[in-house]
């Protein structure tokens, strides 16, 4: 399940014979039951996201990523009682300010609706198990980045927007010093963490940390995008009002526990995966 | 706010002069403006209750407990910045069969929808505060019970269950041998310490626990009921699957937090709450 319509030219239905589309909104039920009739794994990638959107608007994120996923539960627990669901849970479901690497045992006390509602989402997980036996893995995602996402949109990765902003020689705007560590892990090892604990008997009720398990600062981020693209330049600027209420602060993931469990391990430095966007999404000719 | 319409015979229009009644449902933005406009003090007392209930209909639990509060949010955002509101949140978001007694720092990991929904509004309650700077108190409420319950539900209370069938005559249905202890709590002693919380400064922001702070077996609570009112028996049945799947094991509250924080402690003792609950219900002239 994916939450762009229509999908993106790279994936239309030709991309491989077994995928199949189901054209819906995550809270229609009768799209719900056919998309997930003999599904033996179930990738829910259908949620809204951003931290800053959800504070606007926190009526609408409920609505789509706690109305949608009952539902969704609600329709494997009828037609999908054996299937996997593999939930992408996010870092913004922690504490603010926690010391680095953050393990999956730290506190949980979001700063956003959207964590709020990401830690409401795995309680339903763990809660529809108990009672019907649901088998689900939840994944506490990082930051992910990769080829496919929009640039425009800052709430889908600030590497997409920087290096967006760097291949048309423009500045790249940095909150305050941009000192904040983050965790930036490429969507290639999202997904291949995502497919290994799906898989693997040994993760259904879990809850791992997915990301690289190393910490950059944004501001370093930001010189390496400039660096390896070739253009743009850094930008210092205040911090807005709507940003600075959600800054959690430094975060870096510890991933030993997932490691442990299923031999998964990060493996595009981010470099290389930085290098992967541009050559990928913006140095490929245009279709469509 | 409180949930039952028409409000019950005590509690009409002529209780008191300074009381106002809005006729409306939680999800009526038009009602909330028009309710919050000019409070001090909001008591939210207009939540859907029961963990079983919530577990066979959580979209209507979600509807009601966490879009009904994310609108009365707003309103006070919009009408209301400087009330203080006070969330009756509950035991159940604690994780099960915790060493007893249990202090507000211990894990919160719900059992049933009715939990993760409670533990979902104190977020919203955190975020807004930290966002808006709406103020907010946090009661983790044990099981409460008094007089003007519904007797035939028993999602709101087992006291008053019990009260009920003894007085009838009838047998007191226990789930299994009844040993797990529950923290009963009389509802003067609630009103107390919701009022206690709202006008404390100290209090804003802060999450306590409300209860009795003594743990009493089912089965000691049925044969206590059975002696004082003078009539019924106590009968064993093993367990139904959909209580047993929301069977949280022994609790009993550690309320220092509160009794240091406010000077609030509870003052009705059991036998002599239960002989409330007879006197003013069940041996009161009926009336209407």
């Amino acid at each position: 399940m994916a939450r762009s319509w229509p999908p993106q030219a790279e994936f239309d239905e030709g991309v491989h014979p077994a995928v199949r589309f189901f054209k819906g909104d995550i809270r229609d039920e009768a799209v719900l039951q056919d998309a997930v009739e003999g599904c033996d794994y179930i990738f829910h990638l259908a949620g809204k996201s951003g931290a800053s959107t959800s504070n606007e608007s926190p009526i609408e994120d409920l609505d789509v990523n706690c109305r949608g996923l009952l539902l969704l539960l609600d329709a494997m627990r009828l037609g999908a009682t054996e299937a996997v669901i593999v939930f992408p849970s996010s870092r913004l479901v922690y504490a603010p300010k926690l010391p680095v690497p953050v393990p999956e045992t730290a506190p949980t006390t979001p700063l956003s609706i959207y964590g709020a509602h990401k830690l409401v989402a795995e309680n339903y997980l763990r809660i529809f198990g108990l009672q019907h036996g649901l088998k689900s893995v939840v994944m506490r995602i990082t930051n992910p980045y990769g080829p496919y996402q929009r640039p425009e949109q800052r709430s889908y990765g600030v590497i997409n927007q920087f290096i967006h902003e760097a291949m048309r020689g423009r500045s790249i705007t940095v909150f305050g010093r941009g000192e904040q560590l983050r965790d930036y892990i490429h969507v290639d090892d999202v997904v291949e963490a995502l497919l290994a604990v799906a898989m693997s008997p040994a993760a259904a009720g879990a809850t791992y940390n997915l990301g690289s398990g190393t910490g950059t600062s944004l501001a370093d981020l930001a010189a390496l995008i400039v660096d390896v693209a070739g253009s743009g330049r850094v930008e210092h600027v205040p911090w807005p009002q709507s940003e600075a209420s959600v800054e959690t602060g430094d975060f870096c993931a510890d991933i030993a526990r997932i490691e442990a469990a299923v031999g998964w391990a990060p493996r595009v430095k981010l470099r290389d995966g930085i290098q992967d966007v541009i050559t990928r999404v913006h140095r490929a000719p245009q279709r469509g």
